[in-house]
């Protein structure tokens, strides 16, 4: 049905748009995630890199929407996913909207790509499924549709501003895929942490958590509190010892007590980063701020009216940002942070083993 | 059933919290505005100011709510309103959630309260009602049930973390209060807009977005770009001549179509500013700003995911803001930009009649 991405020749020029606007068939004028349709064609743009796919990492909830509608059926859920990328050149579950990311090696980078990649490296994707030409050509007989890893064969397509890792070789790959996932948050916390600063991570002893609290310190944080929900978190953010200053057991939803606590332990705080993948938490996170301090919300549990409506209610004069998962530099610098911190990676790696994952 | 605060004695000192806590009944521990029912008692705390009530601007979602669910019988509906506050000491809508605010003289102000309130003084609160103790003393007979606007008499609790402001004597009360309603939106864009740069304002038409264009002008961008949905959007701002340096028409929810005409009238933006109440407008916004600037999310249709998922998808190195309806000064810097912005005034009253108010 489709040659293999490998035996292409070189691609001649065609025109291309940054944002892969070219590669939007219907409806036109789109851009790529918000298309219903994508054109894969394997021969690239100057400005394009054509990746040899090896395997996919499907979102956690459109994998468990086609696996619930499908019983768990293997033949059925595998029919599924090859009909959707084969319908729209792309994987966005048409249910929850929602992609997920790959990784695969270099086959062709154009000679005007930005993105600094080489024939041959190994590379995961930073942007979503949702906007990546994507064909599959094996089937996907070697998936056995028991998990959202889904080994297989085919090409992608990257923009000039897609965001793609080169995966390091002194890491496993499913760790740095873990790390890579949430690499926004620790970047955007070490651009905002000031040296000398209070530092309250909401969420502490999870994967962005843990990363951003790492990042407080390196920024130079006086204090980093890192915040958790139970005993058994407290004791494996203990376990990295020297991770945060203070670790502060408290229902992040409760604004009232959360404050309270993170006061007692050397609060409130100049930069509040929230990592708890939990709904309410906003008002917490405002409550624990200090007057002209900054909340960052990185979990997509926030909801954005009762930030702003929040921060109203209290008369609070701090400044909200939302956490873009983009920040020049991002998947370097979480990766060095796991290289470099005592006792993250272990921690990282009991998360992801948790999670069903090998280490 | 309840005396008229204007007849109270002094009030003894009471334990209190800033926050209003100690208002709280039900269930306790709780924030105000999360409570179901708040302690009314007009004896004020030493930080707390006793208001004389005479109007409730009640929300336009809670006021339709209730509109609807009574078919607009105006006794019902009154009886409705009334019941609501009886029972939860505050004007909460349990099925919308949402309060209003509420006009009043100041009848006792607390030693130490830090709102720099004087008894006599004609008010608007700038919190909610949702978390406002309040006592309706008149059974509104002088309400029609047809408006949100409620005359009334009774009784309102200011905490010491409350927000009102003293209505000018040089402006009539509908529009100082519209103008009050939308205020956090220019004291934001004038903190975060820097001299020289280019601002663009996305419904700079409506009532928070030309404050926001006067606040840009004040602030020193070099160029205001003001984008309108329609012509006839276009022409109101054009005939406040001078406040934008360049309209744009344009459907925000088209981010490839807003961008190139932004890009077309001398942007991308250093700062972008979103304040039209349309869902869908983050992706526009996102790609109408350059690499390191700023977005400013003002409107209740944002989405936090499609704001962080629409970054990171696009590449985009910009700082996203929720815009935070409190920043200190923001009433009296709002109400100088009406009185000495050529042509804002009229702009804003002609959106105040098009609601169906008086200017």
């Amino acid at each position: 049905m489709t040659t293999s991405s490998s035996l292409q020749p070189p691609s001649p020029a065609r025109p291309s748009s940054p944002l892969g606007l070219h590669r939007v068939i219907d409806p036109p004028g789109v851009l790529p995630q918000a298309a219903w349709r994508l054109d894969t064609d394997p021969a690239i743009a100057r400005d394009e890199v054509r990746v040899r796919v090896d395997r996919l990492n499907l979102d956690a909830a459109s994998y468990r929407q086609i696996r619930e509608t499908y019983a768990g059926d293997p033949d059925k859920i595998r029919a599924a996913v090859l009909e959707i990328i084969a319908t729209r050149g792309k994987m966005q579950n048409p249910v929850t909207g929602s992609g997920g990311m790959l990784t695969g090696t270099v086959a062709e980078a154009g000679p005007e790509s930005p993105l600094g990649l080489l024939p041959g490296q190994r590379i995961a994707t930073l942007v979503s499924l949702t906007l990546t030409p994507l064909v599959i050509t094996d089937s996907l007989y070697r998936w056995d549709g028991r998990s959202e890893q889904v080994p297989c064969e085919g090409h992608a397509i990257l923009f000039a501003r897609s965001i793609a890792a080169v995966l390091p070789d002194d890491l496993p790959v499913p760790l740095s895929l873990a790390v890579l996932d949430v690499c926004g948050a620790p970047a955007l916390t070490m651009r905002v942490v000031k040296k000398g600063s209070v530092a309250v991570i909401i969420g502490a002893a999870g994967k962005s958590g843990s990363l951003s609290v790492a990042a407080a310190r390196q920024a130079g944080a006086a204090r980093v509190l890192g915040v958790v929900p139970t005993a058994t978190e407290a004791a494996l953010l203990r376990d990295t010892a020297g991770l945060a200053d203070e670790i502060v057991v408290a229902d992040a939803r409760d604004p009232v007590g959360l404050a309270a606590k993170v006061e007692a332990a050397g609060g409130p705080a100049d930069v509040t980063v929230v990592c708890v993948d939990v709904a309410g938490c906003e008002g917490g996170a405002i409550l624990s701020t200090a007057p002209g301090g900054t909340v960052i919300f990185f979990s997509m549990a926030t909801s954005f009216s009762a930030a702003a409506l929040g921060a109203e209610g209290l008369a609070a004069d701090v400044t909200m940002l939302v956490g873009n998962g983009y920040v020049p530099g991002h998947a370097d610098l979480a990766l060095d942070l796991i290289r470099t911190t005592p006792g993250l990676r272990a921690l990282f790696e009991r998360r992801v083993l948790a999670e069903g994952g090998k280490p």
